[in-house]
């Protein structure tokens, strides 16, 4: 039977407990990952299912947390449709032919899921049939994506991407409607392979001004919600890293549950959406600190949450390759009882 | 004659024309700061009070700026102290002798700018007699400065640093008392050479959460502060980067301007300080946009700036190496001839 404590939390109904997952809950920090990661690179990892379905169980199996993410990348559906993609272990992902004008665009092609990226398919149902807890599928956001194919992989400061937004509008629109379309087509087929979730990770839309942050929000991150919305009736989550500027504004979204970082209070962040379950915030080197600290905290955290529609545990960011896996598991543990624990006094 | 506009708008009184000056104005962008970095490296400009001088005074000649600043870096004062301080054109300032434990703190001696530094009163005369337009000393705040300290340069997650301040609060308070007194003493050392005004510079304070922010900024910002307006009148801009998330509570600072990176308007901010001249916030990529965007832009930041105490327009973030010169002096153009243009319907 499903434990499906999360997907009610997502939904705003009432749960026994606060459900946890962590972002980038299979990694670098778990020594059984590391141990597959030895001896098998990135991208073969994503592209096996058996070896996908192996490394998504393991934070399922060790912390015990109340949903699994699909494991896989957001530049996975670059591929197949034209880019030259590398992970380099020293840099960080690498796009050897970036889009810089209108010819580059022209050049890519439309993603054909069942042809171009059917181990993932394979990966879900495999994982559907293992799992006792719901299945997260993701994808990232338009502008996310349109970062990493401008710039050709990560960025300090985004000349590349602002010199086409501010410089020549209609390139950018077109890229980022090419994007969206991407972006459907790969979440649409996740949904029909059976995922239980999705969340569409926009981590770069924070370095923007905030008048094309919601403009970006309403006219491209609602038109893939919609679109999902019209034929499906999962929850969807939107996680726009450091955009707490624009928070007040937030319940434009349409999303079922706002992703945020530690950047914002929740209580603070209620105030601005009742409609929207949120998701969050723990700041992840807080698991660096003293149990102490991350008891203390992570109690913070969901007291503040208390008048949220629903409250869905999680780090403000993808949890790091050092983080000691102890404290990980103390971190499950104290959310997963801090009714008593908030009870008692602490 | 001096021309006090910049200074009449810090202190909120009325000016001719809204002034202007752009953080890392002397830099990389600009051939003839570049004709002399070939033949000198960064230090020795930073510690060469005519060379100094010199780079301080090309974007004053060249671009019509209302202020020059210090030619210098938040890092100089480190080095006197007992810091192996080294600038890698590559991979920007790296400290071989990070500070982890509490017995590395305690090697660190007290600056005795006199003897240690005396280059930068050097250079601050000299300037005194050749500039027209006010001096802007600076200097690192006690947070952004333990992060260098602490990491032992550029960081990506603040690992070290927040593992200190989530596991080993004594150490960060005594980390962060050193260097408040570092920062007084580097200050009152130029206040005394004659710098008009001083801007302290918290880069990577938004990199924590909002409780933190607000008690480094009441508890050491505010320390810093009064203590200068105990004995002088000069006005203190202090410029917290990627911070916009406790803008709701920012007059708790003491500050007389508060700096602003691109992501707020600043109308909003008005709202939540009327205390306070802003100074900020154009998006440094705007200026690889096209004219048409640049000047867009100009006169919406202006407006939005229409009922601060006083305006001070800049960039949200140092200008970037690659920026093309014709459109910085394109803007500060637009920005003096902001009450002509908004006035003409643009």
């Amino acid at each position: 039977m499903l434990n499906d404590t999360f997907l009610l939390a997502c939904k705003g109904q009432k749960t026994d407990y606060t459900p946890i997952w962590l972002m980038r809950q299979a990694g670098r920090y778990m020594a059984e990952y590391r141990e597959i990661r030895q001896r098998y690179d990135f991208l073969t990892l994503c592209k096996t299912p058996e070896l996908a379905v192996e490394v998504t169980l393991q934070p399922v199996n060790i912390l015990g947390v109340d949903a699994a993410i699909l494991f896989s990348d957001i530049l996975i559906p670059l591929e197949p449709v034209g880019f030259d993609l590398e992970f380099s272990d020293k840099i960080g992902p690498v796009i050897h032919n970036p889009v810089r004008c209108r010819e580059d665009l022209k050049q890519l092609k439309r993603l054909n899921p069942n042809q171009d990226i059917d181990f993932i398919s394979k990966t879900i149902k495999l994982l559907k049939n293992e799992l006792k807890v719901p299945l997260i599928g993701f994808s990232g956001a338009p502008f996310t994506l349109a970062t990493y194919i401008i710039e050709g992989g990560v960025s300090k400061n985004f000349v590349n991407t602002k010199s086409i937004l501010y410089g020549e509008r209609d390139l950018f629109d077109d890229i980022m409607e090419y994007l969206t379309q991407l972006v459907l087509d790969y979440l649409h087929f996740q949904i029909e392979a059976g995922v239980d979730a999705i969340q569409i990770f926009d981590t770069w839309l924070g370095v923007l001004i905030p008048a094309d942050i919601l403009e970006i929000i309403s006219r491209y991150i609602n038109y893939i919600i919609d679109n999902i919305k019209n034929k499906y009736t999962l929850p969807i989550i939107y996680f726009p890293f450091n955009c707490s500027a624009i928070f007040e504004q937030i319940d434009l979204c349409n999303c079922d549950v706002l992703g945020v970082d530690w950047r914002i209070d929740i209580a603070r962040l209620v105030g601005f959406s009742s409609s929207k379950a949120i998701q969050g915030n723990l700041d992840p080197c807080a698991l660096f600190g003293n149990k102490r600290y991350i008891k203390d905290k992570a109690l913070d955290i969901i007291s503040s949450a208390k008048d949220s529609k629903g409250h869905i545990f999680n780090l403000g960011h993808g949890i790091l390759p050092d983080t000691p896996v102890d404290n990980v598991k103390y971190l499950v543990e104290v959310v997963h009882n801090s009714k008593n624990l908030i009870k008692g006094g602490v």
